[in-house]
């Protein structure tokens, strides 16, 4: 079998007026996704009996339906009815469930709590360890439908511990991992183009975020790999890497394994770099500080960038972001600085274009080094994100010292 | 009109293979609730172009369809065309996107992002302030379509500027002006407690927000303008105020308007306030740099914090901050200087607390000032964010000069 088709319906009013958020959608779409499913909907609506009409629905297209809500001792409750109808079973009493209910609330089954204790015929039950409703699950026609209560406490423990079982038994799917790879700087509508391009038999799909987009690929392992290959050699190999990584985690992992420490000098990124570099708890082994020289009698200030550098090249240039770097090693006295001085924008700065941002890095008994880089993207957040993803994987790269960052950054395209 | 029936579809394969989840539906619900519709489904699906035979499906039961996702350039993204093919009108250009979109992207446009200036026959567009997709409304028969783009910081603001106020003059429902508050520093779960606690016929929503929490008030205008004294008398009056503000731009807004410059020193936030006060196109107005002092070294090194006061005080004190941030003043030459030091967690660090921050004011010509703050919240990334919430309103504070900090920071409870 390959990609069994499945939906789920998450009753309740109070996600159809907005009260509280759906919470089952995406723990059902990623494990059931992870099975090999493919999920054609995820419905929300209220507790109003429409149920029956979106039951049928569904049928024709689906070889799996899950329901949550809608199983409480209340009148609104009314799924329980629905599957027996739209299943053609009629509600019978199952003793076992009503020993287990009256277990747990003793006499007062013997009002709304009892109709809990029925099931359409001939399906199975599902414990529900945390409250009353139990869930069941039987065939209508060819599909199977899985119903289950509503409450995230009590739902989530028995979709993992008896729903994803039952699926990937009955259905024979294997647990399929997907290939992830992290891509930094490259804009989504390239990637995609990029693959599609690329791309065999395998398939894609991207996850954007705001330091990188994911990439996941599924298909055969060997091919996934050789047109992933394919894909480092067109875009340069640092900017699409196996795995689920930051350009941020990647650094700074490399400098706690290897006790080195790490300061910074931003000018258009405004202190994002260190701001990142500090989000992490114990950031205070590898990171020592970070100076913020927006004006540029900061940057000669307090870093010691010569007047003659600024007046000469300007502040957007390689010659002043290598002098903030080694401005920034000495007065933190780290063992690695980088610096970036660019044009975040709306507008050009110094006669040049808004996303030209230069970066310098400085080492301990190290030549300093430094590249331009001129970004696409259009927007201050934009060109801000890129500059210190940018920055966070050429230090790497310059920390590792085993290739020019030059000659790396001449390899980045579509950046 | 009443109870008009509305449905949301929201496209995405990163929703139905659970990579993300959804953000959309309690939104566009809540808002429908409250001018009066019913929302008979919530409906997300992937980018496989399924959406023309769930618009079809919908169409007989709905007056209103809001539908997110699927209108950027890449090929999966096939809403623009079902629309077109369900209403019956052709795609055409639009002139006026055409040349909106040009100035955006330029000549990017003669790619995939053209197609982005194309709308159904007779249908109206929808600004984007944020991203190259317009969206755009007509009719299918009876029923008005809405499509909007899948990004949230795309989408809420196209929807609460244009959908809301739309769909209340067509159907004829009330729209009722809330009006707003903008809250800081306190927790979601006491604020709600605190509104239940004063409310007397107004009704509170709230809407939680990185740096603040809007409060929106529906009711009797004199009623809530008392109901609202009350609560700023519980809680600070810096703490709620009117509007929708936020602590940075009541900063900014000032030093801009004031032509003041400021510098900040961070520790524990690590950058994060440079990073803010630098978003801002142009805030080189405004803002001359910092120095991330994370070390203590670097505290002493390039702030020139005593050695001493570091000894005896530590580096979380107000002592410390004082010196940090006439360290930061004298350093960057500006007007106005603003420190901040202190537990970020997750452990607690010289003996002190997690979330306890010492924030220290300089300013030419002025005596420094200093407070230390326990906030209640834990983990690292709100401790950052409530200290950077905290230094902007402060600093507003100490450049008006009206009453001593630590005057009005007694005031503040439940932060």
């Amino acid at each position: 079998m390959n990609n069994t088709t499945a939906s789920l319906i998450v009753i309740g009013s109070e996600l159809t007026r907005g009260i509280i958020s759906d919470k089952h959608g995406q723990l059902v779409s990623r494990e059931l996704t992870k099975l090999g499913y493919h999920i054609s909907q995820i419905v929300a609506i209220p507790d109003d009996g429409t149920i029956e009409q979106i039951l049928h629905a569904l049928l024709k297209s689906n070889d799996v339906i899950i329901i949550t809500g809608g199983l409480g001792p209340t009148s609104d409750d009314m799924t329980r009815q629905a599957i027996s109808d739209v299943a053609g079973r009629k509600l019978v009493k199952n003793e076992a469930a009503y020993s287990r209910l009256y277990k747990r609330v003793g006499e007062r089954i013997h009002g709304a709590n009892e109709k809990q204790a029925y099931f359409p015929e001939g399906f199975e039950t599902i414990l529900n360890p945390n409250g009353t409703a139990e869930g069941f699950y039987g065939y209508a026609g060819n599909t199977l439908l899985i119903s289950l209560p509503g409450p995230p406490r009590e739902m989530e423990p028995m979709f993992r511990t008896n729903v994803i079982p039952l699926l990937s038994s009955l259905t024979g799917h294997e647990y399929k991992p997907r290939l992830e790879y992290s891509t930094f700087l490259i804009a989504e509508a390239k990637l995609e183009e990029l693959t599609n391009d690329v791309d065999s038999s395998i398939s894609w799909g991207t996850r954007f975020q705001d330091y990188r987009i994911s990439l996941y690929a599924e298909g055969d392992e060997a091919e996934c790999e050789r047109d992933m290959g394919e894909l480092q050699n067109r875009c340069g190999k640092e900017l699409i890497v196996p795995g689920d990584v930051t350009a941020l985690s990647a650094l700074t992992s490399y400098l706690r394994e290897n006790g080195l420490t790490i300061a910074t000098a931003e000018s258009c990124t405004g202190g994002l770099c260190a701001m990142l570099l500090t989000e992490e708890a114990g950031s205070s082994v590898y990171f020592n500080g970070s100076v913020v020289s927006y004006a540029p009698a900061v940057k000669e200030g307090v870093l010691g960038v010569k007047n003659e550098t600024i007046n000469t090249f300007g502040t957007v240039s390689t010659q002043c972001a290598i002098e903030m770097a080694e401005g920034a090693l000495k007065k933190t006295n780290s063992d690695y600085a980088f610096s970036i001085t660019g044009v975040a924008g709306p507008d050009k700065s110094e006669g040049k274009d808004v996303g030209t941002v230069c970066f310098g890095f400085a080492g301990k008994n190290r030549e300093s080094e430094c590249v331009m880089l001129k970004f696409t993207s259009w927007g201050r957040a934009s060109i801000r994100r890129k500059s210190a993803t940018a920055a966070f994987l050429l230090a790497r790269c310059f920390i590792e010292h085993k290739e020019n960052l030059i000659d790396i950054t001449s390899r980045w395209h579509y950046i």
